[in-house]
């Protein structure tokens, strides 16, 4: 029997966030209803919102890094029991048979992943509809586990801006010795230096903003670079094993590679548009064989790595607390870099 | 004691290739003299005498594609003796110091490597001239030997063209099993193909001409892509590991990335431009975690290797001989693509 909860969407292109209406699916055999706690925003909820990119379905209901409670469980499920406290993040389902799935990596499912919302689900023939609202019946593989030792209103940016900082990290073998540099001090940028430094990593923040070197150094970082000062990266150039480039749109990369070491890797998690013009020199890779390589959040198998992990190193990210009558007023914060360094809306104060 | 030897070069940007004397330097104690029998004509040379990349110094002397006879060695020399014959190829010297040069890839020397020609060599206080010429005085350090079982005359451009499409493939752990593709039917291509093909890799060649096909399966690929013909290109989506990028100018990135597998790595070795805008999303890096790299020719180890590996698997490129008055028409070929597939200048005919 599908239930009606409360949710915060919008109802067309360039909306204001609203409360509405929207259906939840009854619990199938392999479903967990959860009730919504916390819910994290993302940068990406405001593009989808204003469909920046294309293909979103309106209503939309925004959120992806989603912490809550178990109420009720199909008679399938086997990883959880009600009142478990779990996660869930940018995924509720893939197609489970291609290569990828069966990797583990279902984030590069070959025929698309189902997004947590503004997706179109075909196994439930629904629309999905994410975590700004009150409860979401989701299939256990794409739930998770939490560490009970951390706070949990401050867990909910790991399922999006952890996940994609610590898979990149970790594919690429970051250990102690390697030299990381995290470009640009956001949520997914802050996210980048606390989970390299836990890695034994020499980490490096590279900003354009002097007045983020305070910030980035009491987040962890070991040292920082002023990207617009040219003595300061030239006196860096050859030195990183990899850049985590987080920065949210296209940019010119050559100054950055210019700091990686031979066979250096730069990763891109951030900038998914058209690069333009001059953004990239081949000469800037051909000369020190570097590379530039990309990465979408993460598997669910590593998710769960990822938050275990946080919960052992006592790692959660810089958050600020908010209604989910303050939506509009947050993403209008973010537009202006207003937020160290992510909004999480509170269910738990009606 | 200098000798003043019989060279053919450009005595200034734009000016046709003609017949110039040189000097040639002594031979110090760590130097070899080479009398030159062949030397390979590089498409790079054409951009270098036409100054199209900055930097060149006039009279210029191209020609880093030498094969010739060891005529005089310095009294330090050990790895060779008079009578032997010789390759050089892109670098006569390097600075010997830095973590590239003691890793051996003076390729990528941190204080730039010594070009065999149009470089300033401040170890000898010259200007270094190229292949074009009838003798050559080289560091026995740049100096490889050559299998005495291939076809001289042929050999010349694995000095080049060999090593800069060996050298990656070699680097990315090419093997049986992988998929890799090539993209250009041109000196680098057709070397490409023969070398992976010899590492065991299923090798497909990655052409915008149809008219192409025939001679790229003469060549060992076991299939063709044609890649203008877009249900080619989807047809082959994910399927590749590996895609050696030999397009000598900047060009849409996108459609190839496309037929990378998760993980798969698109290696530059033609293209040192600026891309245009658009020629890269960063989106389809993101999506299957894929990368881009560059690799530049290969460290005179490397290169002894490729040159063993050749005469082991009897490789060598396709050639067509001229003597040096026909040069400034194998430009003109050049530049209209009509060379199967490396020109080679004759030395040994007067």
């Amino acid at each position: 029997m599908t239930q009606t909860v409360i949710a915060y969407g919008a109802q067309s292109q360039a909306a204001a966030i609203s409360q509405i209406s929207i259906e939840r699916r009854e619990v199938t055999p392999a479903d967990i209803s959860i009730d919504i706690m916390y819910c994290g925003i993302c940068h990406s909820d405001i593009h989808q919102v204003n469909n920046d990119w294309g293909g979103a379905i309106y209503p939309i209901v925004p959120g992806h890094e989603i912490i809550g409670k178990v109420t009720n469980i199909g008679n399938q499920v086997t990883k959880f029991k009600v009142g478990d406290i779990v996660g869930v993040g940018v995924m509720v389902g893939s197609c489970g048979n291609c290569g990828s799935c069966k990797d583990n990596f279902e984030q590069y499912c070959e025929q698309g992943f189902i997004g947590t919302y503004s997706s179109k689900d075909p196994k439930h023939d629904e629309i999905t509809y994410g975590g700004y609202s009150e409860n979401i019946v989701v299939d256990e593989k794409f739930v998770l586990h939490v560490p009970t030792n951390l706070a949990l209103n401050a867990v909910a940016p790991l399922l999006c801006a952890g996940i994609t900082t610590y898979s990149p990290l970790r594919n690429w073998n970051v250990k102690s010795g390697d030299t990381v540099g995290v470009i640009g001090l956001g949520g997914l940028g802050h996210m980048g230096i606390k989970l390299a430094k836990a890695m034994g990593a020499h980490v490096v923040m590279i900003t354009s903003s002097p007045n983020k070197a305070k910030d980035a150094k009491s987040l962890g970082a070991d040292a920082v670079i002023i990207s617009k000062n040219s003595e300061d990266m030239q006196n860096n150039a050859n030195k990183f094993d990899i850049l985590l480039n987080t920065v949210p749109v296209s940019h010119d990369l050559n100054p950055y590679l210019s700091l990686l070491k031979r066979d250096g890797t730069m990763i891109l998690v951030g900038a998914i548009e058209p690069f333009k013009a001059g953004e990239l020199n081949g000469f800037n890779l051909i000369f020190g064989r570097k590379r530039l390589g990309g990465s979408l959040i993460g598997g669910l198998k590593e998710t769960q790595e990822m938050l275990d992990f946080c919960g052992e190193n006592n790692i959660i990210p810089d958050v600020e607390m908010i209604t989910a009558s303050e939506i509009n007023n947050a993403y209008k914060r973010m537009l202006n870099n207003d937020v160290k360094y992510r909004f999480v809306i509170d269910f738990t104060k009606k």
